[in-house]
């Protein structure tokens, strides 16, 4: 399996590093997506390495997509490839899992009308009128869609985005 | 299955959050045990609250041991609390991992004689002379003890210590 993911610099350091180990532990490969090839940098430590760009990623090419929070997701739902990405493996019903302010870009890719979701708190009303069922739950499921609320769901968030995958 | 993490302030951030995470997302129960209870502060930003201290835990109640990395380990290898539980869950041949700095505790546990292991290069020379047969590997496996480098061998690390449990 190969997995995008898409972040930008100032994610949440545990909403990157948590789904991208997991990932790798499972056994697939990742590649990592912002706007330009760098070390993203996240809000309090850490960094990971993006090796591609928005712009030059094939939704085809993956299999599933994660989209961690922080305030990321405010600076890439401007990127039309970053929504054009998000869209598409969305539409092409591969899994797709989202966290605190990641399910931002689900909202500005228009795929979230009559989907169970939930988010942070803070955006609550955002995807609401963005057509979304909201549910204030540590993790959400709805067909291939996998949404949980902050870092302290982590663990449910992956269990169930590794899941649609078995 | 419930699982006890012993670490103290300035552990290395991630190699405390994946572990915790990772348990949680398997369903089992984790005590995080420091030298007194307190909200544990890591290197770089995160904190994780224990909620026992190591002179309150009793060996039998677990079923497993994680020894998370950074300086918290060359602290906690001066309490004899931290040892006595490292040797007994491990001479009970419950499932032992242990990450960059957390071999120190194995060190000092005294139980490493004959054993394959890693460690962080920089105390490779002390695994050496505590016994153990080192490997410069991102996991090794010797029976119920697995042993990683660095952060970036957590996926490794973990794929390894939760086989163990199935």
């Amino acid at each position: 399996m190969k997995i995008l993911m898409i972040t930008e610099d100032r994610n949440d350091d545990s909403e990157v590093l948590y789904p991208l180990y997991r990932m790798l532990e499972e056994g697939f490969e990742v590649d990592v997506a912002a706007l330009t090839k760098k070390a993203v940098q996240s809000k309090y430590h850490f960094t990971v390495d993006a090796n591609k760009t928005v712009a030059e990623c094939h939704s085809s090419d993956y299999d599933g997509l994660i989209l961690p929070g922080g305030s990321a997701p405010e600076k890439l739902r401007l990127s039309q490839d970053a929504l054009r990405l998000t869209k598409e493996i969305f539409e092409a019903e591969k899994p797709v899992c989202a966290i605190c302010h990641g399910p931002q870009l689900l909202i500005s890719a228009g795929v979230l009308k009559g989907k169970k979701a939930t988010c942070y708190p803070g955006i609550a009303d955002d995807l609401k009128n963005a057509g979304a069922l909201y549910e204030d739950s540590p993790v959400v499921v709805d067909g291939n869609l996998v949404t949980s609320r902050r870092p302290q769901d982590l663990p449910y968030w992956m269990r169930e985005f590794v899941k649609l995958f078995h």
